[in-house]
């Protein structure tokens, strides 16, 4: 913690700010310059971070230099994350983890037809949500537990895992019985409610990125699940919001690079989200392989301008197919 | 609904576009420009917005015209909502109501001293948090319950309504039990599940705005409550995320303006936020007024150093007493 | 200056940065915390900042501490700066400056009917471009030199102060001879070979915010003038880039009470391409004047539909005579 | 355009509205909705969008629906532009152009080591800058013609095409002596009088993209040098500001394939102001050439520690040959 004092600070209210580190088990290091005094604070900085210095009458501004993430860290850490999604489906590794499916879950038949496609096209996990947020309280809000029922059906006849979003403190013991995955979706990246709960489970966790998150933030609720006892937490770029109309979010490539050095978890992208048109799925797809992403998650269907959601965005089904078979010499390296 | 077609689209695409208009229940419109080819679409806008015709062969954009709420729009109200958020306190009319508080419950001899505090400022309504979210799983965490409990003898004691954040949707009837006005916070905004809960209560709600949620999206929150039949909705405009770092968020005081003109709930301030710091609350709290907001939220504390939480930010209570007499004048017009 | 080094930095490493300092001047001061180690360096920041610290092995931040503009800021001021932005006219003070007029120059016709407007209005200033920054090549690009004479003219009839802006380092002694002020727009403000000649000149000088720049960016704009000798220069806030389409800019209101805390310049608003839209303007307007601006910019046009440029942002005559009225009680205070 | 009328109009602001598209030489197709009544007006839109329909009474909205570059958009072109930088330096085809060099012009000494360095490691073009874009007027301001004439001799040594920065109207003609490209840097993108100076020139011009600007304000900067005759336009994404301080800038992967999308110019990637650290160029270049970058401009220098600036961003010439290396599987596809 570095506090700087204001210029012509009192001394009574450098001893206000040195007994309060006193006060926290910290030590102080004054340093008196030219022009500012500084005070270097060593001690434990969660304890320290709570007092807010700021306040302090002659204190222009306190910065704390330890970051906030402990489990997630990858400093202390021996290596990256590996584990397994689902049995034999292991992600952190050398391979890329496709998953794709349809926005909501829809009808078994089409269901079916996803799942063969998907397969078929080297994917290992199959998307689908039952449990829909939507901006609008008058679009279609998913088909609830029934089509988690179908979702985790379809994906035992194919041998995929399956992810779905989880909206709800309430749901997550109900899904959890239905799906091998948990998305928690990008609206509610900081329900710290809802990351506690997910938390408690043995599932993995999908983390994806808020809309105006800072990367810190986003490993703070990574944190919060690993917090919990969960060690099995990914997080998911998805785009964040930026002004450019131009395409849905703003893909922050270089997020994947940083959270990865940043931390040990497995970071994934999710291009549908990022781009928000199904034209630059395949762009965004090549520069995450390219950038070191472990998974990708991609919106897919037979007939995109049927879906019940998400249509714009999602690909058909040949398509995904291309763009798997693109992204190959990218991984290669 | 506006359908522009690409330049080179095969008539066959055009009457798949005109084909999925009537299969809706819209009518078209085609006009045939030099450049390019238009398709005006009338209808039931909200059935149309539910296909995806960007995604057809040969369309190049379509743009949705009509406002996607209509419970909160000015629009076909006769005039601005007024109601009463505790007997007595109404908000909507030309009193600016005054909410103040800290930023978490503390014990029962702080909360009477900002209680009495705030009081005598002025001040109808006293806030504190029972739940909070905190960035970190480190961090105080709220009192829960017995927080419920201390706010509400405080608030009765003192003769001030009482409000307090809500994050869980199994909390809510807990919370309407002892809170006059629900809170939901900037991170739950699009919580869907938790919209629709407080929906369903008969207590007022403020809805803050995300950090980066459009105005739009704002309004579509607080749509979720109006459709469940709660009609008592308050937006809170609370500052966006920026670039700049020398404010915590923006403060967008515009968009009260803007809120005003789309809606007619109520709209409201938190200074305390927007600016993230004690320095800037009294000048957002005067613009905030200028720009016609009809509450103000501040965090208020005796000895803000000492707060469980947001200490930054928080006024001492004199500098509340302060800043509510400032704003007489421009309040007066 | 504060440095600190990573986890498992080597000895060696800490060597070459403390020597790196002491060639700079500086004098090192080493706390070896539990989890870090950190140099706080004291000496002259301006010659320690050109070292690129976070370059070296071993260092994972390097972070100022100091201001980076002398001249603009406040501290080591005895007061705010008040000046004559011409003969009588002088911004600062407890008077709010209210300039305004079209987008582009036009006719001596129309900018005389404009003048005789404003001026009854209660402006000093009157404002008009005759070099337009437009966005598309295609689009009307000013009167050049024919509209500085118009505006000189019409201003000197009317006893109104001329604002206009310029674009082009060759255009500076041109316009000095014709207008009083001069304006740098929002697009050119880190033009830096355009400020430094500004900065040559005896007149004073406008500095919009560019569309996406730190308020220190901005002030910095500031400091290259005062550091070539041109000691009169506002600050002009007109709005920053976001993601809500709802207005073309977002005003910041905030950016003009940090403006006037950082600095002791004039901080005025231009309200016309903050909200973009002529709605907006009064309600910006209030805002502004309440959070503390020393003038407003106000687009104004008898006809804005057939305004040249801007029109959609432009208010008609009688509309600005309204907004002036209705300042007047929250400037009042 | 498409010109949507409030609800409850009056026939005679629609007449007003139809009036002005007629005389604008446009036609007039009217479609009264349940909701809504919408113009859509076919004709020239260059002239139309001239008209701020908007500040018509009883129209709610106006939207061009044409996009506004005409010589820059693909559309009407049968193939991507492919054109030489210097003799034998092709981009635009299926070889990533390599551009390397120092932030700012150095001594002929180290210029001439960078110069072997990155012609060793692949590079064909030398970057350096005489006139440098300080943010602050106690920064080092660059060499001047002295680094332009050390520029083009140590290039023709070593074979070299060059580029460096232009940043007034009047070094234009001294620049074009010298160098074989013009840089025109983020914060000039919208000089519009520096835009028209080096469409004049016959040199190719590479235009980085300004902070906020969107896509199309970007590309319509390229339009201002196609326009003036000038047909060799590169255009740069080089990050754009966002709010999370982990990395400098927000580099926008997708901009590179919209921009490839929306036009036929070659679109290029500096991966260091993108990221703005060392450690960013390697995953950000990779994932340039994923997504289709038709060249990439770093800044490179034997000591980063010792550079007159951007240090930080600098990456050492052993550093630059492996990222060189780790481009070829990636670029291969």
């Amino acid at each position: 913690m570095i506090i700087v004092m204001k210029q012509g600070y009192k001394e009574s209210e450098l001893d206000e700010v040195m007994n309060a580190v006193v006060g926290a088990g910290g030590q102080n290091h004054v340093i008196r310059g030219v022009k500012r005094t500084v005070v270097a604070v060593s001690g434990e900085e969660t304890v320290l971070r709570t007092i807010p210095f700021e306040t302090f009458e002659g204190v222009e501004s306190a910065t704390a230099i330890l970051k906030p993430y402990k489990l997630a860290s990858l400093e202390g850490h021996d290596e990256r994350s590996r584990f397994e999604l689902a049995p034999g489906v292991v992600v952190g590794g050398p391979e890329i983890v496709l998953m794709a499916g349809p926005c909501s879950v829809e009808c078994p038949e089409t269901m079916r037809e996803i799942a063969r496609g998907i397969k078929a096209a080297g994917c290992k996990v199959l998307r689908g949500g039952a449990f829909k947020p939507r901006t609008s309280p008058y679009d279609f809000q998913g088909l609830g537990e029934e089509g988690l029922k179908i979702l985790s059906e379809v994906g035992k006849e194919h041998g995929l895992a399956t992810i779905t979003e989880v909206m709800d403190t309430r749901d997550v013991e109900l899904i959890e019985r239905y799906a091998d995955i948990f998305q928690i979706g990008a609206r509610n990246m900081q329900n710290f409610s809802l990351l506690k709960e997910v938390g408690r489970t043995r599932k993995p966790v999908v983390v994806k990125r808020g809309l105006a998150a800072t990367i810190k933030e986003w490993i703070m609720c990574g944190e919060y699940i690993l917090a919990m006892g969960n060690p099995r937490v990914l997080l998911c770029e998805r785009g964040i919001r930026s002004f450019d109309p131009m395409t849905r979010n703003l893909f922050d490539a270089a997020a994947v690079a940083v959270a990865k050095s940043e931390t040990h978890l497995p970071v994934i992208v999710d291009p549908s989200h990022a781009g928000g048109s199904s034209k630059w799925v395949e762009p965004i797809s090549r520069a995450a392989v390219a950038i070191g992403a472990d998974a990708l998650l991609i919106e897919a269907h037979p007939h995109p301008e049927k879906a019940t959601s998400d249509g714009a965005q999602t690909v058909r089904l040949e398509h995904l197919d291309e763009i798997i078979n693109g992204l190959r010499p990218t991984a290669a390296d």
